[in-house]
């Protein structure tokens, strides 16, 4: 594995203990000491230890998005679309699980300049889900369900899959992506032979 | 309405500052002022912040385990019993939304003892929601999911719906009930007619 520049070390360094540890109690000394540089080396990429927040929180919900806009680009039928979308959220949790913890808990301890600009994203991506699930509905595949409840439903389970999921365990990352989307995707859409939802129940 | 209880109004006013600002960030005095009595009437009740903390936790881990035991009494069936845990589970939150937020984000800050007798009783809770969708599998009514990740995807929806839902808002308590019972439910258990999942998506 090529190794990665010094910047992304520090933003990683960052999240993993932000994550583990929280914001507030995570010192700018130990990001330097994880990353392997000094404090002062540390202090050339950032102006203060809120920086790395910032950073990782921006990151993390514009690569979210980006991967929701590939999704949509490439599938056309409002169920590929939403299998799509869980998929890629998760292969993106799977890939940095601090990241998306860090985002989930610790925004609310960023300024409100880049508090807002990280809400404005996720508002979009929220909005994006919506969509798709409006489209589904429209065309008769989704079940009819409040679509902001079924988005907010979904990203509860992709953003905090940090708390109970260990990727060294007994499940592979595979065998979750596969068992989230499945249930997530079951749960939204509705078979064809079962349209009357809730009286079966 | 009866007034509640004193020692009520002081456990459901710490709750309520601990989920809004957190346990770290709450001080005595605030909660105190909230429940509207003195600091040393306070401290008649406890001897220190961190067994506010415990009572909440122990509280709710409790009374949702109490729910889930009712449900087992009250239905035999695998499907109406997993329908019966998510709507009690909801039930709880609707009446005592920062519970939960508290039991869920702030389990962490108690000391070893306490925490090790939360963490049981919610391993219990667990293990009773993984034993009814083993019994669902084996009726071949649910889908072939791992149980553990069926089973934290569910409590990972219940225990954080304080992060998106407002009691005040559009949605209504019932609505609420409602869909998330017909997501999680449907994601977890399979229609007859469609049988062989994940081929699908």
């Amino acid at each position: 594995m090529p190794r990665e520049p010094r910047r992304d070390a520090v933003i990683d360094s960052a999240a993993s203990l932000f994550a583990e540890n929280g914001f507030a109690a995570t010192s700018v000394r130990e990001v330097a000491e994880k990353a392997q540089i000094t404090k002062a080396g540390l202090y050339y990429h950032i102006r203060e230890k809120e920086d790395l927040l910032q950073r990782i929180c921006e990151h993390s919900i514009a690569a979210v998005l980006e991967g929701a806009y590939r999704v949509l680009e490439n599938e056309a039928e409002p169920g590929a679309r939403l299998a799509g979308l869980i998929r890629s959220h998760i292969e993106y949790f799977v890939g940095h699980p601090s990241n998306l913890r860090v985002l989930t808990r610790e925004m609310g301890a960023l300024s409100p300049k880049p508090r807002a600009r990280v809400a404005k994203l996720e508002h979009e991506y929220l909005d994006l889900i919506r969509g798709v699930i409006r489209d589904g509905q429209a065309a008769g595949l989704f079940r009819a369900l409040d679509p902001t409840v079924a988005a907010f439903t979904m990203l509860t389970v992709m953003n905090n899959l940090f708390d109970w999921y260990d990727p060294r365990g007994r499940i592979s990352p595979t065998t979750l992506v596969q068992q989230i989307e499945t249930i997530l995707f079951q749960g939204v859409t509705a078979d064809a032979e079962a349209p009357n939802d809730g009286g079966a129940i």
